[in-house]
């Protein structure tokens, strides 16, 4: 592994000064709205319009060329057509620029001319300057002000989340979709094309990076295969590594192919890679979320012992098939403790085994904490998950009213206080049951519930098959890691 | 397959008169919640509620038994405690009603007992009265003004779907879930502990209903296996049966013995029960909500050659994977299709191949016009999928606008006009991207633009596994029909 990686990109997320080449007033151009999204979103170094048709741009003095700005540069954002991009690159280089981000397209996924001019950046690089892309929607920095090509309006709080992307889409959505569930990022990064700046250097820059403590990515081809291998593996030894691994299957390949020129490989192969480095492999956009909520949250947890309690008895049937399935186990209760649970519980339509069934979505607030009070105490169990329990007063979509409203904060507090007092991992299913287009506003209190525990530690979850998939996550990293490690 | 099951489950699900034994004015009694209920759903029957301590409930005169009613009586709601329920049945038997719910629960989930209570009904069933349940929620048919316990607002209008489940929690959650996308019931019925009708002549019922086009499903159990393998074979060969099968696991079949004292059985069986009659397995609600969906929207259809077209490379690559992963085919073009796509699609950022890239989420509304004419036109497919285009003007969360409000219809419309001329289903993934608190107004617009194609024959889906997964089911169904029926 090499050198020190935080020194040697901190031009890259933390520049003290960015040109913009190929700035233009014009937000249809990807340059003109890259500077006005800089700006918006807060970039507090110097900015440096660079364009030979323009002498201003957004009220600042604009340049012809990178060459004539009198200060020094310490970064470029790169927005002009693909063909002049190589020329710009090495006015960079004599400038003394030492990292650029390519966002124009039009290169090796083009085919043989793109592939050349991409050779010849990469020897540029070779001569002192690092390049992030070509082919990308560059890097999101909250604390270096830094942020992608359409990323305006992503969060300006930094966070222990490190993303790496080859698609440039992804690049957004993710950190978009993670912000509304309160998922913050040190840095996000679209390296596109990978010319220089490649997915294990950024590997290795996150192991290194303090701010980071979870590692994300979405790949779909790696350029050399045994020093991914190696770094991976060193990673994982320290930090989680959640890998989305786009075209895995014939057509998915042949669509990286097209889409980054990536060869993404056999299936095969990629299963060995993350069963033996300890990578954590997600299928989707949904459950790399939804892992790194519970990495977020929950401390490291290897215990796959699930004990959940739910309001409804088809809840309970559910819960504990998806558990099974996704490799959790759904222990017995000991006799003394369904004996507890009977005294608890309502006698008829309720279950005193696990997973709990309380009889009603709407238990009293007494009454659900009683039960996971003696669940917690008496069980044997790793994780303890409150699922389908209703939170607010009426079932969603209805107006009938099934608890009084004075006992809302008292229900929601439970799940809380029993993790702070029993210091297990709590973790709540709570679906979107309101999915009329009239019924937003009882989607507005679902979210605020949610909001609150993700403030309070506690992961919220859509649906059991999503929890399940990022508890068996969760639990096979550290699984691994303590295996590796031991 | 027995008589006319039309004529014999008329007293069920269009009752002309209707006690309520058990009725209060007391809510927090089934009894006086479930009376409300019928009422405020709109029961246009005559109703009778019975409780000896009462003379008068929400204004109607309350009788102190059933014999008492002095008019015939078709239908009776029992919600009285389980040990009296048996004298009450005998008590409706004796006054000539054709047929009860038993909404009451405390029978065979516990034990001997109730065990022999329940066989004690099943006697009195033989003796001429037909009984849903006990430990149900009862019957919910639109058409006949009935509604389940807690199915206050769930819609007045019919729609194709049936629906029969042994727990009355999914009873309530499916409808009311379903009734957000649009999906409406002919009836649904919370048929508990199954002491008389049971899984087999609910099936059967479907069959026979000109109501209901698919029959959809929650059973944990069933008690006589060899009648609904051959119950459920023989329906399946004219209409779709979509069965989400609880307790599968050890764990769940555990569950499902606490609930409704069910015997899951093997998953090995059940899956061959599955592969033989044609069945379509489910395995959570979204999945049963997603497969109806497609049932609803789209012609019978066995070809799984898919085409997408979205608006990133990323969104290809994972298409591609998702589509594959779950046996659907992602066809190559033809050279010549490939040619016309890049005379409209954009030079860089984008691909000709199959899936279509077509460089951003915001395509104008000509160009992605002519890319799904011609990909309808010259290539081989079966299915189109228009997958994460942005209808909208901005992404959601964002306040940019990438695309002129006016061409918002006109964005929208592209997608119905393709699937009305060329006859092709289309199908829509629109992912829920603004999920935090202050989104609700973009999460609005979804809706909105959701609703819009669920009125017009074009099935959504929140991401493309899901949609995958109800085309799988979809396709399968229709093949395994052609191969039995051929």
């Amino acid at each position: 592994m090499s050198g020190n990686r935080l020194e040697e990109f901190a031009p890259v997320f933390y520049p003290k000064s960015h040109a913009v080449i190929g700035a233009s007033a014009s937000e249809r151009k990807f340059g003109g709205r890259f500077l006005k999204t800089l700006l918006n979103f807060g970039y507090s170094g110097k900015v440096y319009p660079v364009n030979p048709q323009e002498s201003e741009v957004l009220g600042l003095k604009t340049y012809a060329r990178v060459g004539d700005i009198p200060e020094p540069v310490e970064f470029a954002s790169i927005a002009v057509p693909a063909r002049a991009v190589p020329g710009v690159v090495e006015e960079c280089l004599a400038k003394g620029v030492k990292a650029v981000q390519i966002l124009s397209a039009g290169f090796r996924e083009l085919g043989e001319e793109g592939a050349r001019m991409e050779r010849d950046l990469a020897s540029m690089a070779a001569r002192g300057l690092r390049i992030v892309g070509p082919n990308c929607f560059g890097v999101y920095c909250p604390g270096g002000g830094m942020t992608i090509l359409p990323g305006e309006n992503l969060s300006r709080e930094t966070g222990p989340v490190g993303f790496i992307s080859q698609s440039g889409g992804y690049a957004v959505r993710v950190p978009r979709r993670a912000d509304g569930l309160g998922i913050r990022f040190s840095k996000a990064v679209s390296y596109g094309n990978a010319c220089d700046i490649n997915e294990c250097d950024l590997l290795e820059y996150f192991l290194e990076d303090p701010e980071t403590d979870i590692i994300t990515g979405y790949l779909e081809g790696v350029r050399d295969g045994p020093r991914f291998f190696r770094v991976l593996k060193e990673v994982c030894r320290t930090k989680p590594v959640i890998i989305w691994k786009g075209g895995l299957t014939q057509g998915g390949a042949r669509a990286a192919q097209s889409h980054t020129a990536s060869l993404s490989g056999e299936e095969v192969i990629w299963e060995a890679v993350f069963r033996q480095t300890g990578a954590i492999q997600v299928n989707n956009l949904e459950e790399l979320l939804d892992t790194t909520l519970a990495f977020i949250h929950l401390e490291p947890q290897m215990g796959r012992r699930m004990c959940s309690v739910g309001g409804g008895g088809g809840i309970g049937v559910a819960a504990a098939d998806t558990w099974e399935r996704a490799g959790l186990s759904v222990p017995l209760f000991p006799p003394e403790l369904e004996k507890k649970l009977l005294a608890i519980i309502p006698a008829v339509g309720a279950s005193a085994k696990n997973p709990v069934d309380v009889g009603g979505p709407f238990p009293m607030p007494p009454m659900l904490r009683a039960v996971l009070e003696t669940v917690c105490t008496d069980a044997d169990i790793d994780i303890l998950v409150v699922d389908e329990i209703e939170m607010a007063s009426a079932l969603p979509g209805s107006k009938q009213q099934f608890r009084p409203p004075e006992l809302l904060g008292e229900t929601m507090q439970i799940p809380l206080d029993i993790k702070n007092r029993f210091g297990k991992p709590v973790v709540i299913v709570m679906p979107v049951e309101a999915v009329s287009t009239d019924s937003l506003e009882s989607e507005g209190e679902r979210r605020k519930i949610r909001d609150f525990y993700l403030q309070n530690g506690i992961p919220v979850y859509l649906t059991k098959e999503r929890a399940a998939k990022a508890l068996a996550n969760l639990t096979g990293y550290y699984r691994h890691r303590n295996t590796v490690l031991s």
